[in-house]
Order: C-alpha cells, then sequence, then structure tokens
C-alpha cells in the first residue's frame, strides 16, 4: 500500500510525549485519590440512543457513529436509501457510538449501578473522547478528559473539595498564572431578571459569554443584534463594571443587584471563598467572574472554569453545579457537582511556558554495551544487579561497533554506560561512563553503582 | 428514554474492579519500564486502508468501521445501493476504523517515525483493541492489550529478554502455576518437512495447533480429514511423544528429526535456554513445546504462549519473532520479536484463583465525619493534616444522621473514621475509630495520626 497516515485530528504519541502525558496523568490520578475520588471507566462504545439527542443538534453531528457489523444493509429502508438520506440511514445502520463526554456515560453508569455504588459517590474518570470537529490548532478529534465528580450531596463543602483540587492538582502540575473563575448560575438569572432579559436569559447568556472574545463593546453589539434594548446593553456594562476582588465585589454586585437570585448565589459563594481561606485557597488564583456563563442549559449552581494569564489557549478546565444528571435514564433527583480538566490544553500550556519537569524525557538509566560473547555472562550478570538496585537498564542486543552502541546511547539520552571489556571482566570490574561529562571510572559493580546513588 | 444498557461484549468498571485492573497495568508499566521499553501510543481511530488486508478475510469483517460524518451518501454509488452491497458500500461511506490490534499501528508508527526513533527500538503500548467477535465468556468486543517488542536486532538477547520479561511480569502479578511454552517456527517447518506435508504447511500446522483442545487422537482425525495420509498422521504422534525437559529434549528431538531447519531451531532455543538458565528462568516454568504452532504465517523464529496450569482461560499471553513487520507499508527489513499480555485474562486468572492482593479495593485511608459548622473549621483542618501525611482523606460533605455517615463508611471500606465533636473541638482533640475492630481512641490528631502509622 502506499504511505501511511493516521486521520486529521488523531495523533501519535512519541516516548517523549508519552513520558509528559504520563506524567500529567499520574499527577491527576493522585490528586483525586488524595480526596477519595474513586476511579471508573466506561466503554468506548456506547448503544447510539445512549448519546444521541444529549449534545444538542450540533453535538449530534459530531459524534462519531460505528457501522454494523455484517450484512448491515439487510434491514435499511428503502425509501431512505432511495431519497439518499443520510441522516436517517445513519440510526439504520448503526446501533453503536463512540463516547463524546464522560458526563454522560457517567450519568449511564450511575443509572446502571446505583445499587453498587455508594451515596455521596465521588469517582473520577480519565478517558479518551472523539468528536467529529473541524480538526485545527488544539483541537483534536480524539483527546483526553479528566474528570470528578461529586453527587448525592447539596453541600458547599463539594464546591469546596473541587476549588481545592482545582488549585492542588494545577499547583503539582507548575501551570503557571492560574486562575479558577467562579460564578453562580443563579447571580446569572437574577441579573438577567433586572436587566428585563425575560425569558430570552439562554439568548443573553450567549452574547455574554463572548466577553472574553470581543470584549465589552463587542457584547454589547451583539445583544444590539440579537434584538435587545438599550436598558439590557447598559446593565450588561454594569454587570462587567469594576468592583473589589472576591467577597467585597460579591458585596458589591448584590448591592447594584437587588434581588433573591443575586443575594443566594452570592451567599453561597461567599460562604465557599470564606472556607477556601481556610484552605489556603484565594486570590489571586480564586476568581470571582460573574460574566462567567458557561453551560447555562445544564448548570445551575455554581460554575467553574479555569483560565491562564497570557496562556496559548483558552479555559483549560471548566465544571459546575447540575440538578439532574440522570433524569433522562430515568432516576431523578441525582444533583451534583463536577470538574474537567483538559489533559490536551494542559500538556499545550506546559509545553508553551517550558514548564515541564526537566527529567521526564529520560526512560532508561544505564546501557551496557554487548562486547562479545566472551563477556556476555558479566554482561547481563551485572544488569540484573542494576535492575535489582531499581536502575531502568538495558543489554544493547547484538555485539554490534562501539561507534553504533555509543550513538545507541545518545539517542537514549541515557546518563551511564557500563563497558565490561575481556579484561574488565576477567578482574570482575566494569568501566562507567557519564554520557553527560565523558567522564569515566573503573572499579567493581557494586562501587560504581554506590557511585551513581549518591 | 428507556432503561440504559451497554453494548454486549463491553463493561463498566466500578472502582473497585478499576483497583484490580490499575494493579496489573502498573505492574506490567513497572516491568516493561525496568527492561528499558519505551511507551508509545497511537490513535483509537486508523485509516480503514491502514486496516483492511491485515487480519485475513475473517479479521477483515470484525473491524469495526466508522461511519463517515455529514452526508456519507453523497459520494455512495448508486450501483452499490441499489444492489445493496453492504461490503462495498462499507468502503464507500467508511475510511476510518477502530484499532482491532498493536501491531500493525505499531508498523504504521514505525514506517512514518523511522528517523525520529531509535534503533534498536524498544517499545511497550497498552491500550485497548476493538473486535467484532461474538461476545462470550472471557471474549469481549472492546479489551486491552498489553505489547513489547524488539525491532532492529537479530539477537538471541532478544528472545531472552522477553522470556525474562513474562517470567518478571507474571511473578511480580502472583500468577500462580504460569507455563512459558517455547517453540521455533524452524523446528515446526524442520518437522513438517520430514512428515511430507510439502506445500501444505499451513493446514498441517492449523492441525496441530489444536493439540491443547482435541488432544494428539483429535490431531490425528483432522489430519486424517484434511487428507493426511498415515504417514504424516504418525510423524505427528512423534512430534508429540515424551521426551526429557528442556536442553535434552530439544537434542532428543533433533535426532528424530535431522536436518537444517530443525538443528537451526534447536541450536538457537538450546543457546536461550543457556541464557534464561544464568538469569534464574528455567522449569518448571520454561517449557519447550515442539507442538506449539501459533501464527504460523507471521512469525518466522521463536514463538511464545503463556498458559496457566488449571487456569480458566487458554493461553494469557503469546508473541514470537518476525522478518517484516512494516514492508507492507513500504518499509523492508524491519525484524524484530514481541509479545502480548492480554491484561483482561491475566485479571480472569487472578480472579479465579483468588490471587489477587487483598489491600486493593480499598480507596480511602480516613474518613471525617460532618458533625455541624460549629466544629467543621476543625474537621478541615484536621483532613488537610492527614493528607499532608500522606492520607487519602475525605469529608463527609453534609451533617447528615450519624447513622447514615458510618453507613457510608461502611460502603466505602475505609478502615479509619474522625470524628470531632465540639467538645473534642474545644479540647483540641479528636476521636479515632477503627473500623474493623470497633476500637475507639481520643486525644490530639497528630498523636492519632502517629498510632496510625505504627
Amino acid at each position: 500500500m502506499s504511505k501511511p497516515s493516521i486521520p486529521k485530528g488523531t495523533r501519535d504519541f512519541t516516548p517523549e510525549v508519552m513520558a509528559r502525558r504520563n506524567w500529567i496523568f499520574s499527577v491527576l490520578r493522585k490528586a483525586f485519590e488524595r480526596r477519595g475520588f474513586q476511579p471508573i471507566e466506561t466503554p468506548a462504545m456506547e448503544a447510539l440512543a445512549t448519546l444521541t439527542g444529549k449534545y444538542g443538534e450540533e453535538g449530534d453531528q459530531l459524534i462519531f457513529k460505528l457501522l454494523n457489523n455484517g450484512d448491515f444493509l439487510a434491514k435499511a429502508n428503502e425509501e431512505t436509501l432511495a431519497a439518499r438520506d443520510s441522516k436517517a440511514l445513519g440510526f439504520q445502520i448503526s446501533k453503536k457510538a463512540l463516547r463524546y463526554d464522560l458526563t454522560v456515560p457517567f450519568a449511564r453508569f450511575v443509572t446502571m449501578h446505583r445499587n453498587d455504588i455508594p451515596m455521596p459517590f465521588k469517582r473520577y474518570q480519565m478517558q479518551t473522547v472523539w468528536r467529529g470537529d473541524r480538526p485545527g490548532k488544539g483541537r483534536y478529534q480524539e483527546f483526553v478528559q479528566c474528570d470528578a465528580d461529586i453527587i448525592g450531596s447539596r453541600g458547599v463543602l463539594c464546591e469546596l473539595e473541587l476549588v481545592c483540587l482545582f488549585h492542588e492538582a494545577l499547583t503539582a502540575l507548575q501551570v503557571p498564572q492560574f486562575r479558577i473563575l467562579v460564578n453562580d448560575r443563579r447571580i446569572l438569572a437574577g441579573v438577567a431578571e433586572h436587566l428585563g432579559v425575560g425569558n430570552r436569559l439562554t439568548d443573553w447568556t450567549v452574547a455574554v459569554d463572548k466577553h472574553d472574545k470581543v470584549g465589552l463593546d463587542g457584547v454589547c453589539r451583539e445583544l444590539a443584534d440579537r434584538g435587545f434594548g438599550e436598558e439590557t446593553q447598559e446593565g450588561t456594562r454594569r454587570l462587567f463594571s469594576e468592583r473589589p476582588e472576591g467577597t467585597a465585589g460579591m458585596a458589591a454586585l448584590a448591592a447594584q443587584f437587588p434581588g433573591a437570585a443575586v443575594a443566594e448565589g452570592v451567599e453561597a459563594l461567599t460562604q465557599l471563598w470564606t472556607l477556601a481561606a481556610d484552605e489556603g485557597v484565594g486570590a489571586p488564583e480564586l476568581v470571582f467572574a460573574p460574566g462567567l456563563a458557561r453551560g447555562l442549559d445544564y448548570y445551575t449552581g455554581a460554575i467553574f472554569e479555569v483560565q491562564v494569564v497570557d496562556g496559548p489557549v483558552g479555559s483549560i478546565c471548566g465544571g459546575g453545579r447540575y440538578d439532574d444528571l440522570t433524569g433522562i435514564f430515568g432516576m431523578p433527583d441525582v444533583s451534583g457537582v463536577g470538574i474537567s480538566f483538559g489533559a490536551d490544553r494542559i500538556y499545550d500550556v506546559l509545553e508553551h511556558f517550558g514548564a515541564f519537569p526537566a527529567d521526564l524525557a529520560q526512560g532508561l538509566d544505564v546501557l551496557l554495551l554487548h562486547m562479545g560473547d566472551d563477556t556476555l555472562k558479566s554482561v547481563l550478570g551485572a544488569a540484573a544487579e542494576c535492575r535489582a538496585r531499581g536502575l531502568r537498564t538495558e543489554v544493547y542486543p547484538d555485539p554490534a561497533k562501539m561507534k553504533r552502541q555509543f550513538k545507541y546511547a545518545d539517542d537514549r539520552r541515557v546518563p551511564f554506560v557500563i563497558v565490561i571489556g575481556s579484561d574488565e571482566a576477567a578482574q570482575g570490574h566494569v568501566t562507567l561512563r557519564n554520557m553527560e561529562s565523558g567522564a569515566q571510572q573503573s572499579g567493581p559493580l557494586g562501587a560504581m553503582l554506590d557511585s551513581l546513588s549518591r
């Protein structure tokens, strides 16, 4: 066949990239587990019916459907075929689809396993999702989401836990200048009421949500385009007006927009701020962002978004509180709060700032050269001893020329090479070469390895 | 919608199962990395053309194809539609498919990244694969393969490395009574020559390969059915006749079936046995199995299979040496040797024998009860202290009734619960309850936690 390639929007991960990705995943996993979150996994393939209708019409079109195996046309509808109706035929020849996010599979999981899981249930899930988006910079068709949710409790300790989790995980990942933006859906609803938005809350929110990208004037133009009057535009300007940070800003906002909904949201966030302060989480990382709107249809309380100052991508994390996770699967009254870490975007941020730990790339501690069959037994014995000391150790598999073996050592960026020639083998000695400095020393293996651990 | 379900042959993994699966993966990862294998990952979605024609006709039919997004019928052929030709239409409306194994994607990876990878290249890869097999006991449509390959070397140290890797990993996984069966394709070919199999080597091998399932008489009946004469049947009986273990058995076989091919295979395996003995690997784990045949089309030298005595499944690992990994992608002369651990089958074996470590299931070390807002600050402070000591720690999120909070503690199987009521908070004390014994003690948090680490 011709030159192979991979689908657009997908990626191969080389060992260097894998080392960095695995580091991100292991830091996140540790952060989740430290707070008692439990891992689950769901299949990549879900029943198409489980996913359809959960992500809006646009989302539905981005779901990857799997063609039924075997003679999939056998049961296809004659008229559908004649009309070349791709949309209708899709549902006749496909029963399974790839996971589009982790939330819907989680809701399905909770519904199906409700008798086997503790409540409250704190789960984390780190798995690939697939979306038929047009591929672009930082936008993939296959990427990993890392979600943590707490369901079965309405307590503010849940929001506190997730804010702390953001803070701990992003600090451990050494993400520079991250900002945890927090708002409450009730604040937005209350403000909208003030501005005479009426039943066009979603419409207004979509415009407000663009503030980051188009600025305040842009938001107002968008509002005008959508038929909102002067009063709404002016009020929206007031929403974005300058205020003190944190709880003082919340109090100021509550005074600007008096009413039950805003007061409720402000009270909840004030409580969250006070608790977070005790945990050492506050300004500048924790930011009250009354204009933050994300995913309004779904969220009902606190909403979160994490951005990086001067970062190369938009938000790297998001989340919020919801009232009804599993109603669509026939299990009512499951409320909770969840967040998602965008591992691929965190990767892009760390790469942009050169912020990855320096020692990740190296997958090998010691390489032993193959000097021929005469000394092979000594070499293999020395390799076993290195491994017994916890060193990642390799023996070059062929008695190739020295030049070639040393080139391999360079390619692998191994810090130490051990050479056991016939003289050394006879003496019971080895030669240890520091590949960075070029320094060499000879002596018994034990002493040489002792010098490594120092 | 109605009661949700998941596709047949797929599984949800609960936290208990995840703990066991993750343990298996982490043991394998450590075993791979200890010998310098480097991780790579490839996309779940490959170009359909990359996968088609690589797994035989039957395999092709088991590949999961992804329906093109959008109006996929637009370019479909009129006649194909009229004829309802599912097979032909499949290739017109699908350009991508799910990974069927890790070997073909690895070959594609090597071909595309040949300038960026060191040679020899030792990679490991632990990823999900998908197959449209009829689901059954131990047979899934979605499962994980854990592969390790060494390419770019013909040295016997590669075979040695993989035999040691089997031994180390399966020992670390505490798989009881595993047997590493080894044969060499040249031995099979040489024996077949003796038996007058001629150009029907694959045919003969397929029959021989059933020895485990149908016994020697069954193999001979199968040979007769396939038109092989008495001579071949008698010779096949001789192949399975009793011999001493290990190298003595190899020598006996070479004497029974004299010739260049058998001698070559026996010499290679004898060398492998000698080297393995120095590494502490030998009988009863290492078994010379001259009747072992697996995947003959592909392999050209040593072949491996791991079985478990009295185990609930067939083989749990396999592998072998190949001469031409990437030729099909236009990159000739890449030889190597690779093995695959079947993680799902290893899971089944460990479960069957009750061989999982006992402490895996527990995801939480300490639960702090929520006794009301008055003592919340003390509780959160104590939780932070627990986490600082490396304990996985959770605070119950609501001031629920004690009974309910203790039920949650039981459900989570947490070994220790900390209670801080108002008296205790005033004194700066906590009460620590051992959930297994029911014993309680009170005192300063530090002293209580010290008693835990003892």
